[in-house]
C-alpha cells in the first residue's frame, strides 16, 4: 500500500466553499489508487476566535485548558473533510489526535511527541477510507488534549508520514512552493524547485513558511516533503536529501550556491556592557531568560582588553522589556557596567550548502549590503547561513541587493 | 468527600459574560466545603452553528463525523469554565468525554452509556480540584467521540452523579424549576417544590424541561435532581422518591392529586382505515417504522366488528410525509381500505401519582375540556397520567382549563 499523507492550512479550509474543493483535489489522489492521510489545520482565523474567548475569560489562561479549546478548531475542520468527501462518494473517517495515536508529554501548549501508534489509521486505510487526522495536537498518557505549538500541523503530517512511511508528505498552502526570497519583497523571487533539509531549517527558521521543528523530522526520518498550492496545480518546491548518497543523477559536484534569501524583523537586541570576562557569566546571564520562557536567538561576545567584554543578543521585540529586567539584575550583580538595547532591528540571511567552502560568499553579501547603503550591525553564521542583523527598516532593500548580487532571479 | 454534582445549561454559559457568573456560582459552592463536578452545554447557539456548517458541505452529513464535530462545543464551554475558575483562585481542571470516563455504544448522534469509570474524576476531586466536564458526550471502544442526543448533558450530569455517588445532581437552567403547566400559557402556574421521578419523567415526556432518559437514569440510580434558576437564588424543584419507604415524616397518606399539567404541539395523527384483525398485523405497520427511525407515540386500536379495525397512532409533524408512505405501501399488502392523516394536533396530559385509585380525575378533566369548548381526537392512559390527543389552535386553552379544573395555582 502506498500512503500518501496531504496536510492543508487554515487558509486552504477558511470557508465550507474552500472545504469543498480541498475535497475535490482529495479525491483526485485517491484516484490515482493511492492510501491518502489527510491533516488539517483550524478554519481560517477560528484558532484566534478561540484565543479572544479565552482571555475575554481569564487574564492568563491555563495552559492545559487553552489545549483542549484551542484542539476544537482542527476537529471542526477534519469533522467537516470527511463528511465533504462522503458527500462525493468519497469514504472517509475523521481522528482527533488521540484517535490517531498521537502521545505527547505534557508540556501543554508546545508537547512533543513521544510516540505515534500508526495502528487505527492503517487499519482504516486497509478498509480503503480516506483518513482526515485533526493537525496540531496529541494527547497525554491519561488522555489530556496537548497541543504542539503553533504551526505544528505541519508536524503532525511529517510524523505521521514518518509513521506511516509514507512516500511523500504534501504540505498545500496558499503560496506555491518555497522562493528565492520573500515574493512580496522581491518581484522577481522564483520558486525553488528542490531543496536539501538543512537549507529548508536555515530557511524556515529566518521567515520562509515551514514550520522549522517539522522540517527537522522531515530530516531524522528522510520523508520528502513537497510543499505546494492547495488552489493551483504549479509544480511545488520538494524538500528532500541532496546529500551524494540520495542522488540518482550520479552528479558528483558538490551543490554550492545560494539556494535562498531569509529576512525577518520585530528584532531587539540587548547588549550587556563591560562584562567581566570570567567562566560562567554567560550561562549566569542566559539561564534566568531561559527559564523565563525568553527564546534567545543570535548571541555575540566580543573579545576585549582587559578582561572586560560586551554581550549582546538578539530576542522578539515583544520580550523586550521582560528581557531587560531580568538581565539588569544580573548584570548589577556579576559587575556589568549597563545594559542597552536597540529595539528596531530586523535580519538577513543568505543560506545554501557548500558556503564553508568558499570564502566569497561572505563578501559578496558584505559588499551588496554597503552598495545597497545598508549597515551590518551584528553578523553571526552557520555552515550554510550567514546572517547579518540590520535596521528595521532596512530589511527589503537588504533582501532586493542580496537576491540580485547572488543572481537568484535565475532560479 | 460529599460530591455535588452541577450540570449548566447552553444558554447559562452563552457568553463570556454568563460563564463568568456561572464561574461564581461555582466558587460559592466550592466554598461551603464540597466537591464540586460540573457538567456544560454548548454555548448558546453554537451546536446549530456547527450544523449550519455540516449541512452546507453535505447534504446529509455523516452521523459519525458529525458527533465529532459537535462534540467540540462542550469542550469549548468546559474549558472556559475552567479557565474562568482559575482565574478567580479556583482549582479546576476540564475533561472531555474521553477523559471523564464515559464509554458508550457505537450509535453516533444517539449514543448510550456503557459503562463510566469516574476513577480519574475522583482522583482529580481528591486532590482538590473542581472538575468540568463536557456534557452530551462520549467515546467508544476505538476513541471514535460520540454524542448522546439533544439535551443529553442532562444525561451526562445525572449518570456522573450516580457513578461518583454524589448527594444530588443539581440542573441549572433558564427557568426556576418545574412548573404545574407552562408559565408561557398559565399565568398563575405555580413552581413544583417536589416531585417523584415517574410523575416528572411523565411531564418531561409531554413537554416539561427536562431530558427523559436522564430522569428514568435518576430514578435506577435514585440520584436526588434538583432543577433550579442559574440566575436567581430561588428554591427550584427536588425531582426525588416519593414513595413511601423513602419518606422521612411517616407520612401515610398516599399522594393523591394532580402535580402537573404537560403539554406538546406538532403532532400528526396517522389513521390505518379497516385493519383486518388477525395476528401480526401491528407489528407489520411499526415494525418498518422503527426501521425508519420515526418515533411513534400513541398508540389506539379500536375493536370493531367484523374482524375489521382502525388503526391510529402519532408521530411528530416532521416525520408524517415519510411515515404515511412506509405505511401505505403496508395497508395496501395487508388489504387496509385506506390511510388518512391529520396533522395539526397537540397533546395535553394531566400527570399525578394515585390517579390509578380514582376515577374522579379522567371525569374532572373530560368535563373541564368540554367547558373549554375543547374536542377530544384521542384519549390515552398510563399509571399516572391522562392525555388527550386535541386540535393543535386549541391546546393553550386545554391547558388553561385543566390547570384551573385541578386547582393547580394554589402549588
Amino acid at each position: 500500500m502506498e500512503i500518501i499523507v496531504q496536510k492543508y492550512g487554515g487558509s486552504s479550509v477558511a470557508d465550507t466553499t474552500r472545504i469543498k474543493s480541498v475535497a475535490k483535489r482529495i479525491k483526485e489522489k485517491v484516484n490515482t489508487g493511492e492510501a491518502v492521510v489527510v491533516v488539517v489545520s483550524a478554519m481560517g482565523d477560528s484558532t484566534d476566535k478561540l484565543l479572544g474567548l479565552a482571555h475575554s475569560v481569564a487574564k492568563n489562561p491555563d495552559a492545559r485548558e487553552l489545549d483542549l479549546l484551542l484542539s476544537t478548531g482542527e476537529m471542526i475542520s477534519c469533522s467537516l473533510i470527511a463528511m465533504a468527501l462522503q458527500e462525493i462518494d468519497i469514504d472517509a473517517i475523521s481522528m482527533d489526535g488521540a484517535q490517531a495515536g498521537i502521545r505527547t508529554d505534557e508540556a501543554f501548549g508546545e508537547a512533543s511527541i513521544i510516540s505515534l501508534d500508526p495502528s487505527h489509521i492503517l487499519k482504516q486505510l486497509a478498509s480503503g477510507k480516506v483518513v482526515i487526522v485533526a493537525g496540531f495536537q496529541g494527547v497525554t498518557e491519561d488522555l489530556s488534549t496537548t497541543t504542539l505549538g503553533r504551526g505544528a500541523s505541519d508536524l503532525t503530517a511529517v510524523a505521521l508520514a514518518a509513521s506511516l512511511k509514507a512516500t511523500c508528505c504534501e504540505v498545500y498552502t496558499d503560496v506555491e512552493g518555497i522562493y528565492t526570497a520573500d515574493p512580496r519583497m522581491v518581484t522577481n523571487a522564483s520558486k525553488i524547485s528542490e531543496i536539501g533539509y538543512e537549507e529548508m531549517l536555515e530557511l524556515a527558521s529566518y521567515g520562509a513558511k515551514m514550520q522549522p521543528r517539522s522540517i527537522e523530522l522531515a530530516a531524522r526520518y528522510n520523508v520528502p516533503v513537497l510543499v505546494a498550492s492547495s488552489t493551483s496545480n504549479a509544480e511545488g518546491t520538494l524538500i528532500h536529501d541532496l546529500s551524494f548518497k540520495n542522488k540518482k543523477d550520479d552528479q558528483m559536484e558538490v551543490r554550492n550556491k545560494v539556494s535562498g534569501v531569509a529576512s525577518e524583523k520585530g528584532i531587539a537586541r540587548i547588549t550587556v556592557r563591560s562584562v567581566p570576562d570570567t567562566p560562567g557569566v554567560a550561562a549566569s546571564i542566559f539561564e534566568p531568560l531561559s527559564k523565563a520562557g525568553i527564546s534567545v536567538d543570535t548571541i555575540v561576545q566580543n573579545a576585549s582588553a582587559e578582561r572586560l567584554t560586551d554581550l549582546s543578543f538578539t530576542v522578539s521585540q515583544d520580550d523586550t522589556s521582560n528581557a531587560i529586567s531580568i538581565v539588569q539584575k544580573i548584570a548589577t550583580s556579576i559587575g556589568a557596567v549597563e545594559v542597552v538595547s536597540d529595539e528596531n532591528l530586523g535580519n538577513v540571511s543568505i543560506v545554501g550548502t557548500g558556503m564553508q567552502n568558499g570564502t566569497g560568499f561572505a563578501s559578496t553579501m558584505f559588499l551588496a549590503l554597503k552598495n545597497a547603503d545598508v549597515n551590518i550591525e551584528m553578523i553571526t553564521t552557520s555552515q550554510i547561513r550567514i546572517t547579518c542583523i540590520v535596521d528595521e527598516s532596512r530589511v527589503e532593500d537588504a533582501v532586493i541587493a542580496l537576491h540580485d548580487a547572488f543572481e537568484l532571479d535565475k532560479g
